[in-house]
């Protein structure tokens, strides 16, 4: 066997930024962008350019003079509902026809997000974010243009931004550089499919309570074997449905 | 029986200000409150007194000249612990001894919010809001100040700021006067216990995708009908796990 030719152009590193995680987020209120997400973990990571937050704004593709963007549902009832043409022709202008991004649509009717599914788009390009507003969005729009609808949890929130952001934080922490150290992400909640074990820091006794014995003794198999133990009890205790998966 | 005396105390209507719901958020991060909490449905509650949004910096209760929150975990690991001398001193500074409020803190291994429990907090006075950050936070300070841990969702985010801005504008958009119509709140999504059934608006037909005749027709009992049983339907689709309880 002989080494593979190498060019220089394989041989050079490409830069951390040449292709950054790529957010683009549809909204009725773009000014909420980044948000939070500008400042803190994701906030550096935004200034470094390892990932890129791109809110459009749906109201570009309203209709007529005052660029009307909902209507009354079918049917009747409250509230106003998002028209499909307006939603499937901002969709259409940010997307391209080679963006193999996922298309979500943020929903308390959606699948529920999890830690498995935010390593996922972590890993991928990016994501197409489309945010709900009003009573809802015509359900046309979601076949029609291939959305999937993922929610952050069992409460209903006033439009899809801040699960949006939600999102977006979940996914940006685990690029990768971003968290400080690499293992950091490695021993959290969820990580085997349990919630994190208790932490303790200086000082060692605070208004009478100390801090287990096992984690200042030094004996390292001892903290591991504690460590895993408390993260089976907390889990057990507070999550039992979280105990049939493996711990993996 | 006699109608009650009634002085002019009791016979005027309270402003519907008088005791605004009142958020407390401890944080590192300050500057991301209101964030996306001062717009849209919030932001205009916020401009109107419906609520009050405050933002306390835990840093001021930080140790020496430079402040320090956080120290290394007892028994190592990656990532730092906020302490609880300093967490328990920021909390004590916040609330003042008849402050009945829940005291929070946003963790994924605390017990997962559901619109239940988003109702019971808006009925509330507020709630005073503790955001991790690092690792995690000395466990003590749990016990020591009766912290109730809530999880907005199965996944981790980089600290506890953004999960508080989902909770409070859960909480918020329920507070009287805030949604437009005091209807909007009861046929959404996990009210009764079920996924909320699909909308349609103009145009009638679009890309060849129709409305469903029925919400056309004008049958308000047929109307009634058809959402009540694609609410039953998605909800068995997707989340097989709600149906278990009763429809309320």
């Amino acid at each position: 066997m002989t080494a593979p030719t190498m060019t220089t152009s394989t041989m050079t590193t490409p830069t951390p930024n040449a292709r950054p995680w790529r957010a683009t987020i549809l909204t009725l209120y773009p000014e909420m962008f980044p948000g939070p997400l500008g400042a803190s973990l994701s906030g550096s990571a935004l200034a470094r350019g390892d990932w890129v937050c791109e809110a459009r704004d749906i109201r570009e593709h309203g209709l007529g003079r005052h660029r009307n963007v909902d209507d009354n549902p079918a049917g009747g009832g409250a509230g106003m509902v998002l028209r499909c043409d307006v939603l499937a022709a901002a969709i259409d202008a940010a997307t391209g026809p080679d963006d193999a991004r996922p298309r979500l649509l943020m929903s308390p009717r959606g699948r529920p997000l999890t830690q498995v599914r935010v390593r996922a788009l972590s890993a991928g390009e990016g994501a197409v974010i489309v945010c709900g507003r009003f009573e809802g969005v015509d359900e046309r729009v979601i076949a029609g243009r291939g959305l999937e609808e993922v929610s952050i949890g069992d409460y209903v929130l006033s439009g899809g931004e801040i699960a949006a952001i939600t999102l977006v934080d979940a996914c940006v922490r685990l690029l990768p550089g971003v968290m400080g150290k690499a293992a950091s992400g490695d021993e959290e909640s969820f990580e085997g499919g349990r919630l994190e074990y208790p932490h303790y820091t200086r000082p060692r006794d605070w208004e009478g309570r100390t801090i287990p014995d096992v984690l200042t003794g030094g004996d390292h198999g001892a903290i591991r074997a504690w460590r895993r133990a408390e993260s089976e009890r907390i889990t057990a205790e507070r999550r039992p449905d979280l105990m049939g998966k493996p711990r993996g």
